[in-house]
């Protein structure tokens, strides 16, 4: 079966939340080799981000299992790379 | 005969449907050695998404398929690449 | 006597066509070493298309030999590289 | 555990620090490899600008501790990079 | 006396003018490398080009000569690159 | 302690000094390696122009002597970069 | 003494002037590696253009000796580089 090679993802993180904890951890995941939150607006209580994961066979799974720890919400997929190489 | 080298085309995708496993099902097609979908649009049921395939002699019936397979359709070829190399 | 090395071509081709089927045909003529289809506009029964042919000493009239047997046509011809090495 | 690659950071500086020696120390911080301080907008008393650091698990606890000691404030964290590699 | 490497014209070409010819012949003036012709606009009985020639001491003069033997005139000068190695 | 590797000021020059004498007398100041004034307005008696200094351990005080020497003035620091290599 | 590296000019050339003839001439100025003459707009009797001269100590009063020997006037210098490399 083919691999994940790349996420990219909205995301929605309470105020309260490190950013820097969350990345760390998400970097952690299976698969995950690089790891990036960037931040798009901030709201009252919570702010949107960018979660960009480049891997191979990247956990998925994982890395929604870390997202509800920390009581992020995935908002939507924006973009998925799989295959031998990134393309796109 | 000469191969197809890469492959841009516009999808319509059930909102329903994983796009990570459509992605990897996609990256398996013969000839695929790199598969990404963008998200374009998200509406009420559906996703319109841009689906770039990369790699030698891409079996194209082999990715109809995938996408018939998971209730996506083909919306458009936006772009075809053929030869020994990839141009333009 | 120098070579053709790069043609940019604003062609129009009947829908039923299929894109790939005419691709890889015209990677198949004399000089052609990568080819590259663009739709620009689909309209109610063609679409226009820049095609992009790059290889040494490209056989011109041979590509628009296919283009004639696919039903497509020449609209014009928007770049023409040639000699050694490729510039502009 | 991975690694804080990269952080930026938007902060807000009094305009009597010297730049130059405060982003030198911030140089001097755990795992900072590399530092640019970039000034966004100059006020009456302060100045904003954006800071990148990065490096190799880089000291975040660090870098808020220098910024407090020459009476610079983080306003908001824009993005945090962790893993093995810088992605994004 | 240090070389020219490159010219780039406007021209003025009728339409009658195969542009593949037109562009072979010049990239067989003395010194010129690679010649490229880029269409600007299509006029009634005339369309305006942008040539541009890569090489080491081109033959300015012959340049011109094969314009004025296809029909073609030089409108203007756009830019001049001589000496070892193009800048700019 | 970490290095100076890049510092972007904005200053202000009066007409009459030639900016090649000044360009090359700051490339002299102790750490400087490359040096770049950028004309951004010419206004009646001054003209205002983005300094770039870059290299190893730049001497800022040096540069500012130097500055002062000439009868120009540094209107604000831009960006400072510091440590190992340059980043942002 | 650290060296002129490069030389951006606002020129202005009377339109009986051959621009290559002028190119050539100053790229053959003491130390001048590379010239670049790119015409901005070109008006009744002169033409304005932007001439980038790059090289290793290059010879600015050399320079403008070329430039009124042709009958040009150097208009404003726009950016000057000097030392080791090439920054900004």
């Amino acid at each position: 079966m083919a691999a994940i090679l790349r996420l990219v993802l909205d995301i929605m993180v309470p105020n309260n939340v490190p950013l820097d904890d969350l990345t760390v951890k998400l970097a952690s995941v299976g698969g995950a080799e690089g790891v990036d939150i960037l931040v798009q607006e901030v709201e009252q209580k919570v702010q949107t981000a960018k979660l960009t994961i480049e891997g191979v066979n990247i956990d998925f799974q994982g890395i929604k299992k870390v997202l509800h720890d920390f009581g992020a919400s995935l908002q939507s997929t924006d973009r998925v790379s799989a295959g031998k190489r990134i393309v796109g």
